[in-house]
């Protein structure tokens, strides 16, 4: 119901998204919704979102009590939940959700930061000079933070941590013995937004950033916070240098990604992968686990279990490597 | 006549033209060069240069009453203009434009900075912890400027910018509502230099960085300043983070370019394009209006408008999916 | 026998190295190593280690007095160096270098940092705001610093030098007329451990990184120091922006980089060379001088001395181009 981080600015009545959205809907109660959640996520006070074929399973289960949806796809929607009709489902779904959360779509600079020194931390951590921390900020113990690195808002640190100089963290949970190194750039809002003529329209971004335990960072990434999920990387996943990871991506656990990799949006990448220096991974596909990708390797559709990969479009490597003598 | 941001140290003589390349030049008239410019942009005080036979057309056009070119090329001229023989046209540009703009060769940092609490605004800008700011720096009002970032000098911001942390800026205008997010270095001077045994020779960069309306220039991206142009990039026009944007590249308006995307120098590229993630632009290359460019594809010639193309060497997108299915 | 840089916590004596590596050793003498070097940087002071058939040659002309090693590989060794086999040679180096350099393994941030305007420097250096310097620190005349600048711990820098802002050195070498721009992290450690479910290991990098004359660095670097040796680059090589040189790579003189480009572990580029924007050059190759590697190409094997590839892999320019068209 309430975000861990973003400014809570619901619940909003049926009545009130009929207006925000300038479509008539059917109110038959005065309803509340208390928060917007993808399918699987929503609980009976919330709202949720179809806007896709792909999507039809997870429709049929959902718990939401509402659906912004189309007329094509509201039959996949299970009888407690009320379909709303609109013609684009995103941009609906952006329009709600900045609602709620109005401070998702911009990521402003903190201005409530101090620096660490004025700070009082009930645990032990050591830091470097000029290291700025602002609010709703929390450390467990024995972690190091280099010199001028922000912590800027929205993050949790656990325990073991060793934080790079010149790094910013917003909106994260960063868990134990996590290192991340020096120029990075994590939870920031994602490169999501509705093109329009004259001036794109910025879709907020209420997902938020988790590293788990164990976890490396290399210099110079950056690591985008999800839309309407989090982006989030599995147990003791190594990143190398200049590596870019879009939002609402998810990588499992033991992985190693080498330098300049870059994961596209929504991306769902498995367990012991290993991603080769320079490869890229489109937007919205699943790589299984055990998965080896060559380095420089483009990869643009699902690749299954146990998979070894290379070229653009990356294919079966002994095949890329038979054609390619 | 004067540039808007280098040291001027004009006019020169055709006299200490001909002293500092070095050669002969039939002295007529005590006429004085005020500036150096491209064959289009000359005006009658100013000396050009023709270098291509590429650039035969614009040279027939010239107001220039000068210009350093070969003896091949410089039937092209106008009767207007006086060719200057030169052996190697580049380095003797390169030389004149150090002369002067003698500025323009380096980037040292800037001694006369201060942070910005001790300097005064006559509009509202809200800005973070320990921003410095340097001489010929103007903002329009409501901006916002993030921590730690340097607007070194000779930065013109309009109204309603927002500037990340970590960000630096220089020798740049940057028109209304425009985002640039975190840990940029926009404005520094391009990769340009004559390779040369034991030392290369670096060449001046007088142009500047303009960023129009409404455009947001993602984490970590590099946009260098012109050699003897400008780097332009349109009206609305979003950058997605790492993006490396070379010396000279002009972009045009609605255009969307995705991470880890690099355009070498020189390259113009049209409006309404979608360039996907890293793919690479090579130097010197026209891509026109409502082009598709596929994530991972290396373009190595002219696209004419309205073609969707991807694969290393970039060609049409069928015909590539077809032939690696 | 003692690093230029990492606390020395040797010798030890081959007891202590059965402790750890908890193995048998036939102990004759209390013989006491003074350090841990590979097969031709060793001294009879020295262990060593061979791991792969491919140093074979090497390993024949060791002076080391012991080498890790296997049973299979240890009839290569010279008489005068006793074998001590082990059941993974790297991960046995790994242990009894962090033993003698018990620093190396982890960058925690420099607490003994302080703002330039603390430190006495016998010689001319011009600095910017905030620049923090750390112990064994060294600057030649004329030098030039940004602002915001990490000089970290063990950096010797020449003279001439030009360091642009927000940038980190650590643990290099930089000698004389050296340009490094804004954003950089040089001296890291590499992107090199076990892998290893639950927590990978991580090995020792005591290694550096060396910067010769006249040598500029573009935005954005990233050059790791080397874990068993030294990165290195060459006099007068320039890269550009964004680009990445993993650890142990060496790179000969005149070489130009261009933007994006990334360099795996171990490669060695020859003088010369120029590699064009966004190509990639994998692990532990050799390429020649002279070469020529067109912008996004994927390197996977040797090149020889004055060849023109393209393509992934790359391949002849020539044919790459009429397979091509």
């Amino acid at each position: 119901m309430s975000h861990p981080f973003f400014t809570y600015n619901g619940p909003l009545s049926i009545e009130s998204i009929s207006k925000l959205l300038n479509i008539k809907i059917d109110i038959t109660s005065n309803f509340e919704i208390t928060d917007i959640k993808d399918l699987s996520n929503a609980d009976q006070n919330s709202i949720t979102f179809l806007h896709s074929n792909k999507y039809k399973d997870e429709a049929k289960l959902t718990k939401a009590s509402y659906c912004l949806t189309t007329h094509l796809l509201k039959d996949s929607l299970p009888k407690t939940c009320r379909p709303i009709i609109v013609e684009n489902v995103l941009k609906a779904t952006s329009v709600i959700t900045a609602k709620i959360y109005p401070n998702s779509v911009e990521d402003k600079f903190e201005k409530k930061i101090k620096n660490i020194e004025q700070v009082t931390f009930k645990n032990d951590v050591e830091y470097g000079k000029n290291v700025l921390v602002g609010e709703n900020v929390d450390f467990g113990s024995n972690c190091l933070i280099g010199h001028n690195t922000i912590i800027e808002k929205n993050v949790k640190i656990g325990n073991n941590c060793k934080i790079g100089s010149n790094t910013i963290i917003r909106n994260s949970i960063i868990k134990d013995n996590v290192s991340i190194l020096d120029n990075c750039v994590i939870g920031k809002k994602g490169f999501g937004f509705f093109p329009n003529k004259s001036q794109n329209l910025r879709y907020p971004h209420i997902g938020i950033v988790i590293i788990n335990d164990n976890c490396e960072i290399g210099c110079g990434a950056t690591i985008d916070r999800g839309s309407m999920s989090n982006t989030e990387i599995g147990k003791n996943t190594f990143l190398d240098n200049q590596v870019h990871i879009a939002h609402n991506v998810k990588i499992g656990e033991n992985t190693i990604i080498a330098g300049q990799v870059g994961i596209a949006g929504s991306s769902v990448i498995g367990s012991n992968v290993r991603i080769g220096g320079q490869a890229g991974i489109s937007g919205h596909l699943k790589i299984g686990d055990n998965v080896d990708i060559a380095g420089g390797s483009g990869v643009i559709k699902d690749i299954p279990n146990n998979m070894k990969v290379m070229g653009y479009p990356a294919k079966n490597i002994r095949e890329f490597l038979r054609e390619n003598k």
